[in-house]
């Protein structure tokens, strides 16, 4: 299937993926008067003698809106706003599909991070969450601290901690299925950009102590010069034993390796030079850091891609739909760490330990209901800990 | 019917009144490729390209925003955008409902002019058309002209061009019925606000050339001291013959008095001041500035409100969906002078002179096809212009 093709087709035709539609009738003076003026007045006056009551007249308890500069699309770059539309526009279908939320795409001409805060905060109000997406590293993060700092719903990189919440839940599973402790793992990570960093962050969530993060000039140590700040605050919080060198070095006698870089950067020789039966996670896009086929025969024991024609697919679209859909049920005002770990563990736990197999450590994209039940273990994590 | 009690009800059980759903599916691998990753690579590229493929591959060309601050919220004042959520939501309900258009409410937490230009710009991409609602003059002239010198789709300030271009309609139906030409017409504006301005403008569109404006403190001149710099405009492009003094002064001798000002301000004894067999139209909400019964009984020959329990309400509803669904058609990049003249004639002449009444001067609301017959003189006035 030529899925370009397809695709351009489907999006002449249909004019985009996603329509606005009433969920009331307009049809004579009485559902005018009630559905806008003199009626509407009312919620309007309740809302401003208690802002709280925007979630009861509202539509605000199940609105997400997918925010992108388009400056890092996935396999395009740097595409600008306009041209990222069809790719929110799928987030939003996505959003709704998999979880029933209204979500909707804001695509900014701007690309100035103190700008894309102010308008983000600005358009809040008719907002209760906010996915950004496709945003260039490092400015991602900034602009995600400092939004996260000026409004009290969820804003949530998807890009950052979506694939890391997946990848953790991976990661649990095969732990397990290969008699791992997860404290006990030797984790390397290629890739020290946004997806890199919140892997990073969520591995130590579950307990994982030994990290080494490699970007494409090798191993980050402190000691390097050549450093951005975040790659920098990266080396501080992994790389304990201080190592140096290139990925080759970084993964001897590992047991993890996970990529969110490159196409062929993981040869069969690094394998081998893993500890035995090593864990590979290998999600650069469209082509793996190294083919499955040939992890496999150099000794891996569960393999992953970023891809839908191998086993063990790392797909996002696991945890964001659940993990809106548990934070708006519990009015979170942010997603925590513990929301987070708590949607890793919850989508691990779908696979019973019988039905575990090296092919079958996470559920499938369609697996059904994944959402309700990551949904249902972020909210209770909100509700427990806040 | 309690309205308010029933529009109440209706927000809390439908949180809200509109949703987003998707003109797709995704149901199995193959959907997911095709409308997200990797098929929607394709029409981004495509849009990168040519950035005019937007609306080949997007919703933008039926997509508008309803844009407000809620600095002047109809009876409720300035109530700050996250009250007048329902509002604009309910704006959004209409331009669905009655032109089929996919509106939703951006409410804004700022009310500074020219971060609102900012905001509203920077958000455009996805956007076909901007609905500006609700916003204070004269911030609302300044917002509504520096937003469409810095956009290329569509910025209509409904609360000022809806309301002249429905009224205007009125005028044109009310001259013909009482056998004046528009050129002749001697008329009077009370309201020197954003409505009163907007329909100044437009009776000039229409030919007539001697108009009066009033505030609260009389006849605007430019001889006044006290005139914020929109009112000084206003007061250079009306009032030729110098007048000065109160409304009652300004009402007398004129054929045609239009208020968008406050209840009860327009007098029996200021009706038979008019010239024989005036034309009222009287839009205070939600009393009008006569009750039609006391300026019939003064002579009045026409008589319209804003209200849907009198004869010939002037109903923005009438206008706003189907100019932007003819605005869009055409992919203006701006509603010009012409189209809102042209919507104006195409509404009046919904109306023929053989069912013309002084009762029916004016479509209802409901009338099949308003929109369409709206849109179809838009657009034209549009292409034959540009």
């Amino acid at each position: 299937m030529d899925y370009y093709k397809e695709s351009l087709k489907m999006h002449e035709e249909n004019k985009g993926k996603m329509a606005v539609v009433s969920k009331v009738k307009v049809e004579n003076k009485d559902d005018l008067s009630t559905a806008y003026t003199p009626g509407v007045a009312e919620p309007c006056r309740k809302i401003h003698e208690n802002p709280e009551d925007v979630y009861k007249y509202t539509n605000k308890s199940n609105i997400v809106a997918v925010v992108s500069d388009g400056s890092a699309v996935l396999g395009l770059g740097n595409i600008g706003g306009l041209a990222s539309i069809p790719v929110m526009d799928g987030k939003s279908l996505l959003f709704k599909e998999f979880a029933g939320i209204d979500a909707f795409p804001i695509c900014l001409e701007t690309q100035d991070v103190d700008e894309i805060v102010n308008i983000v905060k600005n358009i809040a109000p008719t907002l209760g969450g906010i996915n950004l997406e496709d945003i260039s590293a490092p400015r991602c993060f900034e602009i995600e601290e400092k939004l996260q700092a000026v409004v009290d719903i969820p804003v949530f990189h998807d890009d950052q901690h979506g694939t890391a919440v997946v990848v953790s839940a991976a990661v649990i599973n095969s732990a397990k299925f290969t008699g791992r402790r997860l404290d006990s793992i030797k984790a390397v990570i290629n890739g020290a950009g946004a997806a890199g960093t919140a892997i990073a962050k969520m591995l130590m969530n579950l307990g994982i102590k030994d990290i080494v993060a490699c970007d494409s000039k090798g191993i980050l140590s402190i000691d390097r010069s050549d450093l951005n700040e975040a790659k920098r605050r990266l080396a501080e919080i992994t790389n304990k034993e201080d190592l140096k060198g290139t990925l080759a070095d970084a993964v001897k006698g590992r047991d993890l390796f996970i990529g969110v870089s490159a196409a062929k950067v993981l040869t069969q020789d690094m394998v081998r030079s893993m500890n035995d039966e090593p864990i590979i996670f290998a999600m650069a896009n469209p082509e793996p850091e190294i083919l499955p086929d040939l992890a496999k025969e150099a000794g891996a024991a569960v393999i992953g891609t970023g891809r839908s024609d191998y086993p063990n697919q790392i797909n996002n679209v696991l945890i964001f739909p659940g993990l809106f859909k548990g934070a708006l049920a519990a009015r979170a005002k942010r997603i925590t760490e513990e929301m987070k770990t708590a949607a890793a563990f919850a989508l691990a736990g779908i696979i019973k330990d019988e039905e575990m197999t090296a092919d079958y450590i996470i559920p499938s994209a369609f697996y059904p209901g994944a959402a309700d039940i990551v949904a249902a273990a972020v909210e209770k994590a909100w509700k427990d800990n806040k």
